[in-house]
C-alpha cells in the first residue's frame, strides 16, 4: 500500500525509510505483546511519534453491536464507546475513508464533547482505518494535534496506515488470544462446578481454595525477611498455581461416590439391612417360644399351659430386650463419634450371635464386615475407604499429567499433586519430605485445610469458625506438618478476609 | 535495526523503501496467518523476493532438545532436524552471527548432504538469524543462490534480517495458538475420559460419537445432489462439531449414577430390601403356625397334639409355597423384558397382602412404590427416571451456555442441546419439528444412537451386530424420526467404518 506518493528528495527519502524501519520495529514490539492493556498504549505511543501528533486514541470496532470502543486514551482511563457513524472516528469506520482535517472545530462532523469534558483543545487531526489482512476495517487510529502546529500531510496519512495496519493484526492476535484464555479459563470452571455438583462435600471448595492460595502466593510480596524474602509469583505463576487449585480435587471423580458422602459408620443400605435382620431375629425368638411352649405343652400337659406361658412370655420379654439392646449398642457405635473403651471388646462379642433365618437356616446376627465397620475408632472410614478417598490425588496427578500444558502451566500437575503431603513426611500419596514439596503446594494445603474446616457443607462435621480453625492450623504447624512461615503470613496478611472479595483480573 | 548502511542515490532509496514497504505488506499477512503449515511457506516465498534468492529455508529453535527443526523446505515434504551448531543454520541459531558465502561448497561448515539428497546445487548462502522482541535467537532463515549470480550483499543481509525478525513474532504467535489449542483440546478430552470412567454405560461413547458425526460431516463434501449437495463444513466448523459430539453427554454428571446404570426395576438395595420382608413374612407364618398350634392344644387337648400338628405343618407348607411363588413371580416381573399380559393386574392384587413385622405390626408384603417400578411395561425405568435420564440434555445445553466459546465454536451448545429431538418433533427434551434441527444435531442423533447400539458396555443390553443397528436406525427414518438423506450417505459413505481409523489431524 506504501508508498503512494513518492519523495525524490534523498533527505525526504531517508526520513522516509526511517520512519518505515520504526514501523518495522515497533510491529515486532507490537506482535509480541499479547496483553490488550499493553499493547494499546504501545501503539499510540509510536502512532504519536510516526505522525509527530500530541497525541493519538485507538478505537477497535465491535460488529455485534456496531459500536466502537476504546480501551485507552492517552489521557483518559475510562472505556469508551461510540456508535458507528458518529463523529470523526464513527464516520472513518463506517466509510473506510481518510479524514485529515487542519482544524477540527471547523468541521461539523467533528464532536467537541471529549474536549469539553477533558479540557483538551484539539486542532488539527488526523483520522485512518486500521484494516485486517482481507482488508476489513476493524478499528482506526486518530492523531491529534501535529506537533509543528501544521496540518497533517499526506505522508502523515500514508504511515500511520501503514501503523494501522499492522496494529490491527496485533490487536486481532491479543483479542484471540484473551478468547481462547478465556474459553479455556471457562471450560475448566465449568467443569469444577458440574463435578462439585455430584458431590455436595466438596461444592464451591474448589474454587475457594483457588482464591485463598492466589491470595496467600499474593500476600508474599509483602515478605522482605525469612525463607520467603525472595519468593515472588509472576503472573503466569499466579496462572499456574490457580489452576493446581482450582483442579486439585478433580480427581474424586474417580472416587465412589457414597464413600466421599459417608455421615456413619454403616451406609444407609446396610443399616437398612441390619435393621431387617434385628426384626427377622426378633421374630425368631418368638418362634422359638411358641415351639418351647409347644414341647412343654406335650411333656407336662393342657392344665399347665397358663403356667408355661407366662414362664415363656417373660422369658421372651427378656429375650428381645436384650435384642433390643443389642441394637441400641450397635446404633450407638454406627455415630461417627470416637469409640469408647470397651465398645471395640463388646462388639467383637457380638459376633457370636446366632439367630434363624425364614427357611431355619443358621445365621450370623452381626456380618463380619458389619463389625468392622462399626469396629472404626474415629471418623466413619474404613482403612480401604480412607484410601479410595486419598488414591483422589493420584487421580487428579494422572488426569492433570494427561494434558498438554503450555510452558508456563506445566507444573500444574506436580503442584497439584503434592498438596496432601506433609513436611515431616507423614502425608500422602507418597509421604514425600519438606525438600520434595513446592511452595506452592505448602500454600495450597494450609488453603485446603483451613476451608475444609470452616466450610458448612460437610456432612461429616460442622462448619469449624475462623479462629478455631486457625487454632487446628496452628496445632499442624507444631506438629510439623505444615509451613509455620507461610501460615505466620496467611494469619498475618488475613489472607482468608481478602480472599472474600473477588480478584483484581 | 535498520538501516545500518545508507544508500544515498534516489533509486537505490526507492528500491529499499519499495522492498520495506513488501516487508510490511507481508508481515500484515504474516500475523494473520495462525496455521504453521501455511504461514511458514509464505514466510519462504516472500523471503525468496525480498533477497532474490532461488529459494529458502527456515529453522525453528527446539530449546528443549537444543535442536532445530524445519516443518517445510521449499522443494521438501519432510521434517528435518539439526543439532544446534551444525552446518551453517546451526551454527547462526547458535552465535547469532549473520553467515554470507558467495561460494558455499569452499566453506568447510556447509553441509553438503542435503544437497546429494535432493540434487540441488548450492552456490551462494545467505543464512540470518530470526530474533524475538526480547532478541533472543528462535530460529534461522537460510536463502540459497541469488538469481543474479553474484554473492548477497549487505543490503540483503539486511533486509533478511528484518524480514526474520517479524516472521519470528509471527511463529512465535502461531506456535503459542496451537499451544493452546491443543491445551484446550486435551483438557476437554481428558475431562470426557475423567466424566465417563464414572460411567461404565457411557465408556468411549463420546469420542467414537464424535468420530463417527465428523466423519459423517466430511462424507457430504461427495455429495453433490439432493437436500445436502451445498452443505459443505469448513475446518472450523467441523471443530465445532467434534466439540459438540464429544460434549453432548456431559450433562449425564448430573444425573444419579444408580438411575444411569439400572439394570433392573428395583435397584438392588430395594430388591434385598424386598427379599428381607419376605423372610420377615416366612417367619411370620411360622410364628402364626405355631400360635394356632397353642390355641388348637388349649380347646381339643394334648392328646390330638401329632394331629394339630399334622395338620399345621400342611397348612404351613401350603403357605410357605404361596408365599416364594409371590417371590418368585415378583423377581420375574422385575427383569427388563416387556411384562406379560396378566402379570400387571396380578401385581396389583398382591398389594393387599399383609403380614406382621417383629413387633407385630401389620405390614405390606409389597411397598406402593414397588408394585410401581415393579409394574413398568418396558425396560427399567419409571416415568421419573426416565425424565432425569433425558434432563441430562438440559444439562449439557446449561454446562456449555456458560463456556465463552470463541466466534468460531458459538453453536456448539445449540448443536448439542438437539442431538435427541427427532424430524417428525417426537424427541426431547424441546419437542421441536425438523426445521429447528441443525444438520450437525441430525448427523449427531445418527451417529449417537448407531454407537449405543454397536457398543458393547450397556449393562442393560447387549451389543447389536452392525448390520441390524442400520435396520433399526433405517426403521427410525421410515417411522420420521431421522433423516432420510443424512443416513444414506452414513450408509454408503460407509461412515462406521471409515470412523474406527484415526482422523488426519
Amino acid at each position: 500500500m506504501l508508498p503512494q506518493t513518492q519523495p525524490t528528495e534523498p533527505a525526504d527519502l531517508n526520513r522516509r525509510l526511517k520512519k518505515l524501519t520504526s514501523i518495522l520495529d515497533v510491529t515486532k514490539a507490537m506482535s509480541a505483546e499479547r496483553d490488550l492493556d499493553l499493547l494499546l498504549p504501545l501503539i499510540l505511543y509510536e502512532a504519536s511519534k510516526v505522525v509527530e501528533a500530541d497525541r493519538c486514541s485507538l478505537f477497535v470496532l465491535d460488529r455485534e453491536r456496531n459500536q466502537l470502543w476504546s480501551k485507552v486514551a492517552q489521557g483518559s482511563k475510562s472505556e469508551i464507546r461510540l456508535p458507528m457513524g458518529s463523529g470523526i472516528a464513527g464516520r472513518v469506520a463506517e466509510t473506510g475513508e481518510v479524514i485529515n482535517l487542519p482544524d477540527a472545530y471547523a468541521d461539523e462532523r467533528f464532536n467537541r464533547t471529549f474536549d469539553s469534558i477533558s479540557g483538551y483543545r484539539t486542532q488539527s487531526v488526523l483520522c485512518v482505518p486500521m484494516r485486517d489482512a482481507n482488508g476489513e476495517v476493524t478499528g482506526v487510529i486518530q492523531a491529534l494535534n501535529k506537533l509543528s502546529g501544521n496540518a497533517f500531510d499526506s505522508e502523515d496519512e500514508e504511515l500511520l496506515l501503514a501503523l494501522g495496519a499492522q496494529a490491527a493484526g496485533a490487536i486481532e492476535n491479543a483479542l484471540l488470544h484473551e478468547e481462547i484464555n478465556s474459553l479455556f479459563e471457562g471450560f475448566v470452571s465449568a467443569s469444577v462446578v458440574a463435578i462439585e455438583s455430584r458431590d455436595p462435600t466438596t461444592a464451591g471448595h474448589s474454587g475457594r481454595v483457588a482464591n485463598l492460595t492466589v491470595s496467600l502466593a499474593r500476600a508474599l510480596e509483602h515478605v522482605h525477611t525469612g525463607p520467603y524474602a525472595h519468593t515472588r509469583f509472576s503472573a503466569t505463576e499466579l496462572q499456574e498455581v490457580r489452576y493446581a487449585s482450582l483442579l486439585h480435587d478433580f480427581g474424586k471423580v474417580g472416587v465412589r461416590e457414597p464413600v466421599l458422602v459417608k455421615a456413619e459408620k454403616l451406609y444407609p443400605h446396610e443399616l437398612e439391612g441390619l435393621r431387617a435382620r434385628f426384626q427377622l431375629a426378633r421374630k425368631d425368638l418368638q418362634l422359638h417360644s411358641y415351639r418351647r411352649r409347644i414341647a412343654a405343652v406335650k411333656l407336662r400337659g393342657t392344665q399347665h399351659l397358663a403356667e408355661i406361658e407366662a414362664e415363656e412370655e417373660a422369658r421372651l420379654a427378656q429375650e428381645c430386650k436384650q435384642l433390643d439392646e443389642v441394637l441400641e449398642f450397635v446404633l450407638t457405635c454406627n455415630r461417627p463419634s470416637v469409640l469408647a473403651q470397651g465398645n471395640f471388646e463388646r462388639l467383637h462379642e457380638l459376633k457370636h450371635l446366632r439367630f434363624q433365618d425364614g427357611f431355619d437356616r443358621e445365621q450370623p446376627l452381626l456380618l463380619e464386615r458389619e463389625i468392622q465397620s462399626l469396629s472404626i475408632l474415629k471418623g466413619t472410614l474404613s482403612e480401604a475407604e480412607r484410601l479410595e478417598i486419598e488414591s483422589h490425588v493420584e487421580h487428579t496427578y494422572r488426569f492433570l499429567s494427561q494434558i498438554p500444558w503450555t510452558r508456563t502451566l506445566r507444573r500444574v500437575p506436580e503442584i497439584a499433586y503434592a498438596h496432601h503431603e506433609k513436611l515431616n513426611g507423614t502425608g500422602y500419596p507418597r509421604a514425600i519430605p519438606d525438600t520434595g514439596i513446592p511452595v506452592q503446594s505448602r500454600m495450597m494445603a494450609i488453603a485446603d485445610i483451613y476451608d475444609a474446616l470452616t466450610a458448612s457443607d460437610r456432612p461429616y462435621k460442622k462448619a469449624v469458625p475462623h479462629p478455631l480453625a486457625l487454632d487446628i492450623l496452628q496445632r499442624e504447624v507444631k506438629s510439623g506438618q505444615l509451613d509455620a512461615e507461610l501460615f505466620r503470613i496467611f494469619v498475618e496478611a488475613e489472607v482468608p478476609q481478602r480472599a472474600q472479595q473477588p480478584l483484581p483480573e
